[in-house]
């Protein structure tokens, strides 16, 4: 990977930005067989910091743009870990200024897509190739292998597949990294990854509070519950970290950690990133939406404290059978954790068409199955659904997940209904629930909807038994027209 | 209202668009004491219909913007009735090249408000005023009297305000029009206007799709029922064209015309807005989004052949207690609404503080009362429950809507529990539900997700007994440490 030049060494890789993310994306990088790495940050101590802290890597520090530039071998290739927004755009500036036609720009930010839409475009002007790649599993994962979900060029994969695919987290043999598709396409994958991290990760805290006021279990027995859980079908790193966190004791008061923590999810958009990418596409993803307003919701002390006053049932929640409704909520949960999945890739499915990407949805579950928080054995299922079918409709329907549905839908059921009598908010639970039974729907009220907007509106309807467009003259006599579709 | 030109005949107010709508608003202008209206489309013909088929009307047609703005008194007033996006950026370039400072160019098309934000801004700088307005209530209330959302400069209410006053809908003796707010207030307001519709349509639809299966009743005789409920405390426009539209019989099949409408809802795109602001405020308005998500998974009819061979519960639905089960779906109708317009509420109020709007909510609900597609008489309990705090919290704790809360809770639990058992989908009534629960639980299991979020992104959390940003260390030997936060 070194050209002619006259530098006595040459990086085949750079990272601009130095803080926890780039400094361990940077080491992970030089620890790899054939790695050599410039490194450049905005302030100089933190480059001095890194290079002094880790001889070992072999790091080649640049001061400026130049220097940096002049270190890299072509096609230069740059990673760029710092915060998304502004900061992003101004060190995009500054690295066209000094590369050339062919080089290679790496976005590994949380950009939001249409960002990456818009700097590929302009950095393309260029001639330089500009790659937005969503990089998953934080500070740990980007040491020791991360998935990786790069957009972009074709050409910019042929130099940058091989080092990506050098860091990565391996999955089965396999490396967690793949061409998403073109520009935006990587930080929407990304983006749509977090969404469903914030649907699982809300289905494990139903889960959870359920077990807790139904059966009066402590945190660590439920601890224990999700531990054997991770040995079956819903294993996966979520439910081992939960039975991690329930176990944990505080020290100062030794109670369990997670009653000590305030209860106020916090959250950093790219739940509702995805929640509003999909209304803008149609796609109904009623999971994450309903695990991103549970995050809102809970960080709202003072309507909580006016509305606590609001009463709920009259009868205190006790079930009978412990571990028949536990292994209900191990049911449901598995149940919804399939909807919200379904929904995610609904939503990459329709990103794909609206913005003309190719992706393969196999590779992409593939490439989730290490390095990242939503990583699991679950996902080889969906690469098995896709690779038995590339354009499936609706990932749930496909055999294996169907067979879980069908046999799960009546604990699901029991347990939404156990959540409803009981007062215990379940968002995630039943609404995943009522899209189950929505898009089975064989009849649904919409056609009230639509008779609804033709009366107000004119918004017109189709018929069943006719093609055409139609509107009935509800000021008039009541006689039905065609009419120009107007839906 | 005419000032000392020269020009014979001068109107106080003119219309850009002459479309159904603007026709209709520009008749309605006209049929109202003391105004003389000018009139101006981009074809000529349209102009020339309007004003041979209404002589009544004593319209001042003109030709070309210039000739418009000679028709009109000074301050120029003039409502753009066209499509929103570039059209109405191109009708605005047009009438700022021949207004003047002082006069006020009106939007009354259904902009999306951060567009009327820029648009105000850029306008304000030539020195006239930009007014976005929110017009509500279609064709038929552009004609006979709208509710009219109007944000805009101070200044230019004073001229504005007599005028839409005028010809606005009349709600117990008060038009239904106010100054909500400065610049993209007015369209904000109806944009969340819309969300609450959609809710309202959604859950109409479930109560109508609830009695159906679950008692057999025809749609003549749910027509009836919700007939029946418009005269209680459901009185609303949306309840009353509800049993018009169930008691419609298809001419061609003699079939209910419910049944004969195929069963996808389509939409125009508020509510999505609706919903991709809260995200962005951070306020779950769950039952919108529902409502939304519920439209676009009904039109998605390949995707429901695929998934309907999901089964659901083996046993038929069928109520023993007819009456007393439309009893229930009649509370929580009323329950779940509550929920929705309380959600609606909390994004205005959001929305002003966001964007420093001084939003006079109950004046607010009063506009809504006529002219609008949710006008009912439920909306003087919401005046009244902001008259007596303004400041409120949660719209859903006031006096008068958590009694009703309390009383209908038992009844909503109970029709949430069947949906539930008959895998019918309500996914807004149950997610309505779900809301009340959480916003009214002591503890939420949001503790878990924050304490997930520390274990795999460092994210920290706040402890409950003691000030302060913690993370324990999970990687490390599981102590606590302070931490910075970055929630």
């Amino acid at each position: 990977m070194t050209d002619a030049s006259s530098t006595p060494a040459l990086a085949n890789i750079g990272v601009v930005g130095l803080a926890v993310m780039g400094s361990n994306l940077a080491r992970n990088l030089a620890s790899r067989e054939g790695n050599t790495v410039a490194v450049y940050n905005r302030s100089r101590s933190k480059t001095d910091e890194l290079v002094a802290e880790h001889p070992e890597a072999g790091f080649i520090p640049a001061f400026s743009y130049e220097e940096f530039a002049a270190s890299l071998s072509k096609p230069r290739t740059a990673i760029i870990m710092v915060k998304a927004g502004r900061p992003t755009d101004a060190v995009i500036d500054s690295l066209v200024e000094v590369f050339e036609p062919g080089d290679i720009i790496v976005d590994g930010g949380n950009a939001y897509f249409p960002d990456t839409i818009r700097r590929e475009k302009a950095v393309r002007e260029t001639g330089i190739n500009f790659v937005g790649a969503g990089i998953s599993g934080g500070e740990e994962g980007a040491l020791t292998g991360p998935s990786i979900m790069p957009g972009g060029s074709d050409e910019s994969w042929v130099t940058l597949g091989p080092i990506l695919k050098s860091i990565a987290a391996v999955a089965e043999g396999e490396p967690c990294v793949t061409h998403v598709g073109h520009d935006g396409a990587g930080h929407f994958v990304k983006m749509v990854h977090n969404g469903i991290e914030y649907a699982d990760m809300q289905l494990i805290a139903e889960a959870y509070d359920l077990i807790r006021r139904g059966t009066g279990k402590t945190p660590a027995e439920i601890a224990d519950v999700f531990a054997e859980w991770n040995k079956g079908e819903l294993e996966s790193y979520l439910i081992e970290i939960t039975a991690e966190v329930l176990r944990q004791v505080d020290a100062e008061t030794g109670k369990p950690l997670v009653d000590v923590i305030l209860d106020q999810a916090g959250a950093k958009g790219t739940g509702a990133w995805t929640v509003q990418t999909a209304l803008a596409l149609g796609v109904p993803v009623s999971g994450i939406a309903e695990a991103t307003f549970a995050r809102s919701l809970s960080s709202h002390p003072e309507q909580r404290a006016v509305a606590a006053s609001l009463p709920g049932p009259d009868e205190e929640f006790r079930v009978d059978d412990v571990d028949g409704f536990i292994e209900d909520v191990r049911q449901a949960l598995f149940a919804s954790k399939i909807i919200a999945y379904s929904q995610g890739f609904d939503e990459i499915r329709a990103g794909a068409a609206e913005y003309n990407w190719t992706i393969d949805l196999g590779a992409v579950s593939k490439i989730w199955r290490a390095g990242c928080i939503i990583r699991a054995q679950f996902l080889n299922r969906i690469a098995d659904a896709y690779a038995e079918q590339p354009d499936l409709p609706v990932l749930a329907t496909a055999p294996y997940f169907a067979e879980a549905l069908t046999r799960g839908q009546a604990a699901w059921r029991r347990v939404v209904v156990a959540a409803t009598q009981a007062g215990i908010p379940s968002p995630a639970f039943s609404s995943s629930l009522a899209y189950y039974d929505g898009i089975r729907a064989e009849r649904l009220p919409a056609a009230l909807v639509q008779g609804q907007r033709d009366f107000f509106g004119a918004h017109t309807y189709k018929r069943i038994d006719k093609e055409g467009t139609f509107h009935t003259q509800w000021s008039g006599d009541r006689t039905e027209i065609e009419a120009e579709d107007t839906h």
